[in-house]
C-alpha cells in the first residue's frame, strides 16, 4: 500500500546524457560507436563509471540541463540532442528515490576528436561497457536501440559527420552504428533516389585520379519529425 | 545565470495521462477519438479542465502512478499504457517549478462505454478541446501525433478493441483516428497480407444473410516493439 503523496518533492530528479560519437577506438585505429562515462568519486558506486549528468536545476528547462552538463563534461557541442526516456523505478538508487530524465545526443567527428578526457572521464565503445553505476548499462543499451532505430527512418546519421562528406564517408557511419557491412552500389542508389542529399561541386582534395564528390544533407527539412513538440 | 542546484528535490514531480478511447460524441451518435479530463477546484488554473494525474508518489514507480491515477479518474484499467514524454519547461506552471512525466494509454471501447463521469470528470472529443490549464494542450497535441504515427506502423489499433472484431470495425478505428476514409477493399487486402491477424471460426451473430467473419491479432507478438525496454 502506498500513502498519498501531498507534492513531488520528496523525489529527487536528475538529468544525464548518453553522448554518442563516432571516434577510433583505443588499441586500434578502428572507428567504433563511443560514449564518454563518468568515473564517480563518491557513494554510491564510488569508482564505478556512469553516464554524464547531475541534478535538474529549477531555473534550467530539463534539455538546457543536459545540454550544459554534456559541455561541462566534453568541452562539446551536441550536433542533435532528443529527450530519451525518464527512468523511474524505485529501486534504482540505493541512497533514495531518483528519477532521471534522460536525454541522448549525437556529436560531430571532427569535434568528438578533440574532447576532454581526463582521469575521470574517458570514452567507451558503446559496446563493451564495463559494469556501471546505478541502471546506467540498461539506459545505454535503449539509446543504442534507439539510435539505431532511428537511423533506419531518419537522417541523423548527418549530425555524426561535419557540414559535406563523401558517400563512402555516409555508408561508413551506417556501418559503424548498424554494425553490418552495406553494399557501396546500392547504398548510393538509395542514397542518391532518396533526394535527402545534395550534390556539391566540390570534390575530395588530393593526389586522387578521380576524387570522390562531396554530398551534404538538405538541410530544408529536419533531422528528425518531432511532430508538434518542434526541433529539440 | 543559474546556480547548480545541490540537489534535484527543489523540483515537484507530477504524474499525467492522455488517456485515448473510442466514444460517442455528447451531441450525435459518432463515435470519435475521446479523452476524459478533470476539472480543477484550487489554483492555479481553477475550473479550467487538466489531464488526470497527480505527484508522483515516492513507493511507486511512474507508470503504476499513472496506471492508478488513471484507474482512480475513469475506473478504467488501460489496454496500452506507453510513457510519452516529460516536459519540464521552466514557466509551465505559475506556483513553482513542476516537471510532468507523462503517459498516454488506450482503453477498449467497451470498457469506455462504461467509464466513470461526474461533475468533475468529463469525457472530451480530443481534436475539439477547450483551453486547458497549464501545457496541457501542447501535450494532447504531441500524444495524439504519437498515437497516429505509431497507429501506421504497430498493432496498436487492437487497443482500442475487444477480443474479437470484424475487419470492418477495425477499419472504422482506423478511419476515426486518422481521420480519413480508407478503402474497404485495400484494408482488406493489407490486414490479410500483414500476418497480424487471425482469422477466428466465429462469425457476428444476427440475421443477415452472411455474417461478417470475426477476426482477433495474433497475440504470440506484442503490439508495440519497445526495444531493451520491453512491455510498459
Amino acid at each position: 500500500m502506498t500513502t498519498e503523496a501531498q507534492s513531488g518533492a520528496a523525489i529527487e530528479l536528475a538529468v544525464s546524457t548518453v553522448i554518442f560519437a563516432l571516434r577510433p577506438a583505443e588499441e586500434s585505429e578502428r572507428v567504433v560507436l563511443s560514449i564518454p562515462l563518468v568515473r564517480r568519486t563518491r557513494a554510491p558506486f564510488a569508482g564505478r563509471w556512469t553516464l554524464p549528468g547531475g541534478w535538474a536545476d529549477p531555473e534550467e528547462s530539463l534539455a538546457d540541463t543536459a545540454a550544459r552538463k554534456l559541455f561541462e563534461t566534453t568541452r562539446l557541442q551536441p550536433a542533435y540532442l532528443e529527450q530519451l526516456y525518464a527512468f523511474g523505478d524505485v529501486d534504482r538508487s540505493p541512497t533514495g528515490r531518483i528519477v532521471s530524465v534522460v536525454y541522448w545526443a549525437l556529436v560531430h567527428a571532427d569535434q568528438a576528436a578533440r574532447a576532454a578526457e581526463g582521469e575521470n572521464v574517458r570514452w567507451f565503445a558503446a559496446d563493451e561497457l564495463p559494469e556501471l553505476g546505478f541502471d546506467h548499462n540498461r539506459i545505454v543499451d535503449y539509446a543504442l536501440w534507439r539510435l539505431r532505430t532511428k537511423m533506419e527512418y531518419s537522417r541523423i546519421a548527418q549530425a555524426f559527420l561535419g557540414e559535406t562528406f563523401t558517400l563512402s564517408e555516409l555508408r561508413q557511419v551506417y556501418e559503424i552504428v548498424l554494425q553490418r557491412p552495406l553494399d557501396p552500389a546500392n547504398f548510393r542508389r538509395q542514397m542518391e533516389g532518396s533526394r535527402a542529399l545534395v550534390a556539391t561541386e566540390e570534390r575530395v582534395t588530393g593526389g586522387r585520379h578521380r576524387p570522390p564528390r562531396l554530398y551534404r544533407y538538405d538541410t530544408s527539412a529536419p533531422l528528425v519529425d518531432h511532430g508538434p513538440l518542434g526541433p529539440p
